[in-house]
């Protein structure tokens, strides 16, 4: 699949999948709510009560930057699965402007996200590769 | 949330996703159809048209067979949200006994395996840790 039919087809989903794995090498995978825009990824690490979760994904990515992300389309009807992953590079923000701009491109995508406070960190990844696969092209 | 209920939610998914690591630390990541027998998980690599990925989820395997699994339940509604993570150690099987009865659970459980040759490898993964999350408890 091109890059641009990877990136049209990850856009429209609403929750993704992140891969992580730390200095220990075990991979670690949560689901994530995110924003896209062209080649960046970016999540909040919001403040559900989830505190030791949220620290290992943050921990493994101070560790090792390398991250996955997949979005895919489930059916029963086989031929219509799809997935697309963006393998990425991934830094964590605590504050500044990039991260508030972060913050709002997340609130406009989400409305759930509206009435949140967001005030914890957010992570921003640059994808190096977007692949996919589709059941029927 | 509790090994049991873990068990439990996980094995309603109709498929889930698969992180690895391999020996150079960049995660993998693909969804999976999986059949889940008490601690024990296992996928069939099956015959579509994606030979690459294929190779590398069971080559990150052969490195380092420390893999996880993650089944969610995602709605609009946030209040409704669930996921139950499975971290386990996998191994690939490519004949024998243990590999048929595999097979065989996979294609009970799966009726879109029932006409499909399924004479790739399966992966068995044994898990080590159950833990969830759920956002209305």
């Amino acid at each position: 699949m091109l890059a641009d039919e990877c990136r049209r087809r990850f856009a429209t989903a609403d929750h993704v999948y992140l891969a992580t794995a730390g200095a220990d090498g075990g991979p670690h995978l949560v689901p994530v709510v995110v924003v896209v825009t062209g080649d960046e990824i970016c999540f909040a690490v919001d403040d559900k009560p989830k505190r030791t979760t949220s620290l290992r994904r943050l921990r493994n990515i101070a560790e090792n930057p390398r991250v996955a992300f997949l979005a895919d389309h489930y059916d029963a009807d086989w031929s219509r699965l799809w997935w697309v992953r963006a393998d990425a590079e991934a830094r964590v923000l605590r504050d500044g402007a990039e991260r508030e701009r972060a913050v709002e491109a997340l609130r406009l995508r989400h409305r759930q996200y509206r009435h949140q406070d967001l005030a914890g960190p957010v992570v921003l990844a640059r994808v190096m590769r977007w692949s996919g696969w589709a059941a029927s092209p």
